[in-house]
């Protein structure tokens, strides 16, 4: 059975990706038991290895919960979780609590909170940030739900945060054992810990473009169509790494960045491909939704839809309409 | 001698490519006479053929005109027009009259005008548009210098512009022989002629990128990632044509649009790259100068910049930051 | 009975606002017969003088229409628009059809037309540029629907379209009776109207938009804070008026920018807030789920809801944190 | 005499200002000699009670100098940079070193280092970060200028800045006693510190607001425009403390404010008018100058402008345009 108090609990976790079976080795580590499925079972092997329990399928899976069951889904946002997420209710009854610790869409939280109530089931959603090092570092939570249910997962939530760590708290804040000073928040009802979730990756966006067009500008600063005593030729990995050191622009995506300049200074590895995983986009419907201007997280997006193109047809528009006014013809893409 | 009232005036013209030889052409048309010069020879051959006297180098050329002289320079904005200019001055006397009708910076006007009037030369600059076309609508003028000077080539200006034609005069406007109705206008001090223009490119740039945005969201509303029942394979000719008529978007770029379409329905025969010319940079930093906002005619002068590379520095960054947070793996481009 | 061919045609119009009222006349003029009904009876009266007919309510309206009746409903796009379509639906039969002719989202527009099918009902979609100066010049008519209905509708969509007026066709367009050199389309099926007249609305943005920047460039190019010989004082007035004569900008926009210009030269009667009305939103919509980079469309709507707030969070968010790390102490805000 | 090893060197300090006594202090607590200076005596008095020598005007400041003579100016950029540079060098006699500590744009630097150059008078331009945490945290210093003039001075560059501290360096970065592990580096040659900087700030305006860009959609999220069950009343304070900890968007930056979140959770305290100092409007510059995309640095530009402005010319023509086609009438800004 599972305890409000800081006693083990046991999560059933569905979707064992690098994402899924990562926070398995978290709860683990922090002494909670865990059973795990996934449609793949070789997903699921190396976890066996480690302690975790597994199923066959969803009903054996569900039988070894005990009640209140706690579901954590973490497959792919979309028709995958949608799926998984009324597969899962299908089993369980009332009193037991579904987690979408995916990237969905607020909305559909929304509407899915509002279909499993009816049965009883309590529905949380919980975006987690922290990537490829949440399982070291912990997972900064955003949630969402109802008040019980959240209490009541409390100490899954405080597992697989990061703590306190030594990150002070932000002076003038009130002292307390507030969750949020361990790296994890009940945001608000349904949906609220996605939408929170999403800001963060909107956020994330514009300031990985900010950083990225910024050295750009520095990269092409030795351009041979500027003069030639305003030309520099920049070591990009020196200036990554000075900066992480009491300048302004430090954070966790410099340092990473600086990680990246050691590897690859030129960064001839990467195509220049930028894929988008839904966040941003609909933190710009909401932006527009609310009536917010959000020129920077647009931009931030635009960019990568304009990476995914060699040319575009607004690109071959302009062009016609330079030749028929101007008699314009231009060069060829090299 | 050149004469204020509407009877024929001289002009000089250096530089006869494709701009300086058909203003040549409108204004014999109009009755003035031309000498032309261009340090190409081949340049003048046609115009000869046509009527126009020409000249075996600028001394000759100066030599040929009747003071006070008017010289029209029409070469490449930049290091060639600073020459140009200065090699005309070093031949003129007090009274005469340099044009600059090329596309220069206004700051380098204002440089030029102050330099030349020490010497008691009057310097104009005039923006023209109307591209190829203006040989046969009248190229609209947008002049800055000295009233004396600007008063005085009013014949020629009057020649050069499209006069009233069938565009009538705007209601409510006090009706004139202003010279704005036949298209010409003397905007201000030195200078003032160029930044008109230079700001009316801006605005051209913004233009041409709502078309060319519009329509590659049409172009692409039969994208294979849309619903079915949301796809639509659109006629984008037809839409352009049926624009030109009673829609609020008609103006004279849709009809250019609409042309090309006509003739390359797909754009196949255009690469997408576009080269950019100095107006819109300039527009950018004119608005910067002032403070002014221009979110949209700056991000299409950067969608001018992007077009012209395969992938870019910056996406790279950001695909190399994706790796190390997440540890995302971007596709190539194709 | 509604005939295909040029015989003069019923149409039923339920919404008499600025809209509605005025393509009635225009279908009046042009020897259609209408009947017409407002939820507002006073809406009805003036056109009661101008030989339309009306109804007591929906039930009367409806009968007094032939099949197969055509309904055009013309009311503000949203809860009225379906709602109106619904309870028009109700009264009809199989054969009939519904136009909706105001500026819904054509996702709206698929789902009705799919529903509506299933009685038999034909949906039409028409989206119609022109503004308050149809009701003389003719609407620009994008339409969405089944060819069958479409074709049936011809004569009335001729009816109020531009026609060919003095605009020639473009050069190497087949000749050709086409319905596309009347000012009207077809585009394709349900929804394809409303999607392009969204296209056309958000071009709209965007050009008046690069209009504005521009003009508002021009109008601070005498800012203090530039050096006195870059100062320049113009006469916006004028510069509209002369680029409508063969200069690349000149637009029906301009044409009205101009007038506008004309009445108040500082546009003082204006407050600066600026509406939006749904095109523009869906614009964008439209842009991210087909990844289509839109910088300009979308900075053009973001000008209009930051328009309509005095301050923002976010620029009180900027001036704390430069605070914070520097001690700057903004002014405020005059 | 000034030493090249890690002994104690004696520098000069022209603009006490806040940044200027800052540095003073830091070089002082390093064991440096500093002899300071500023046109408002009031500003020295302070740093003579803790050790600081001073000057009563400039001759009797370079005279209390030992050859090799370190000039640092920190005096605001512009006019008074240029001004107080000069007055030194003509003070100065060969072998000296004049630094630039402020935020100067790098073209002035690139002028003013070759014409000091002639005297033999060595300039260095040195950008700083860290604001009003520098005295305390160190200032991560990028520097420009000569080999040798930046070699002597290294055990001033190493006292200023943070040095090592508990910020790991990068993994696979090869073990040195590199200075840019200390938090300063030579950039390269006149005027690239300050390049860098330029693109530091830049970087930071696009930073600060894609937080606050996000911060206000959440804000804004409990909208009554909003459908109720989509609305939420977000704690913006836990936010920001909540991401600090193990999300991908932590930052000094969010650090910051985080802070003023504490103090002042509706960010009353501050109007939302937002100042620009140069550097971001320089690196729009430099973006244009070498063809580089930089919509989120400049679209965090211009949202800084437009922050200045309770509406604008810009607006007004837009509402021009629609009253004009649609006859829409807007509402008044409240």
């Amino acid at each position: 059975m599972n305890l409000t108090n800081e006693e083990n609990m046991q999560v059933g976790m569905v979707g064992l990706g690098k994402m899924g079976a990562n926070m398995v080795r978290r709860l683990m580590a922090g002494g909670d038991s865990c059973v795990g499925f996934d449609v793949n079972p070789v997903n699921f092997e190396k976890l066996k290895s480690e302690g975790a329990d597994g199923a066959i399928n969803l009903e054996d899976f569900v039988a070894k919960l005990q009640a209140p069951r706690i579901v954590w889904c973490m497959v792919p946002a979309g028709d995958l979780t949608e799926s998984t997420v009324m597969a899962v209710a299908e089993l369980l009854e009332s009193g037991d609590i579904i987690v979408d610790g995916g990237n969905s869409f607020y909305k559909d939280d929304v509407r899915r909170a509002e279909m499993l109530s009816k049965k009883g089931i309590q529905y949380i959603d919980v975006g987690t940030s922290g990537g490829v090092w949440g399982v070291e570092r912990g997972y900064c939570l955003m949630i969402g739900g109802p008040e019980q249910a959240v209490s009541l997962m409390d100490p899954v939530f405080k597992a697989l945060a990061p703590g306190k760590g030594d990150i002070e708290v932000t002076p003038g804040r009130p002292s307390s054992t507030n969750s949020v000073e361990q790296g994890y928040i009940h945001c608000g009802p349904a949906g609220s810990g996605h939408f929170v979730k999403m800001i963060h990756n909107g956020i994330e966006y514009g300031m990985m473009m900010a950083y990225a067009e910024g050295f750009d500008i520095m990269r092409n600063a030795n351009s041979q169509n500027l003069p030639e005593n305003l030309r520099y030729d920049l070591n990009l990995t020196d200036i990554a790494e000075v900066w992480r050191r009491g300048s302004v622009v430090s954070s966790w995506l410099l340092d990473l960045t600086a990680t990246a300049l050691v590897e690859d200074p030129e960064l001839s590895t990467y195509s220049g491909y930028v894929e988008d995983s839904g966040e941003g986009r609909w933190t710009v419907q909401a932006a527009i939704d609310e009536a917010v201007p959000a020129h920077v997280l647009t931009a931030a997006l635009y960019a990568r839809f304009r990476s995914r193109q060699q040319n575009t047809f607004a690109d071959k528009m302009i062009s016609a309409m330079r030749k028929k006014f101007g008699g314009h013809i231009e060069k060829k893409l090299s």
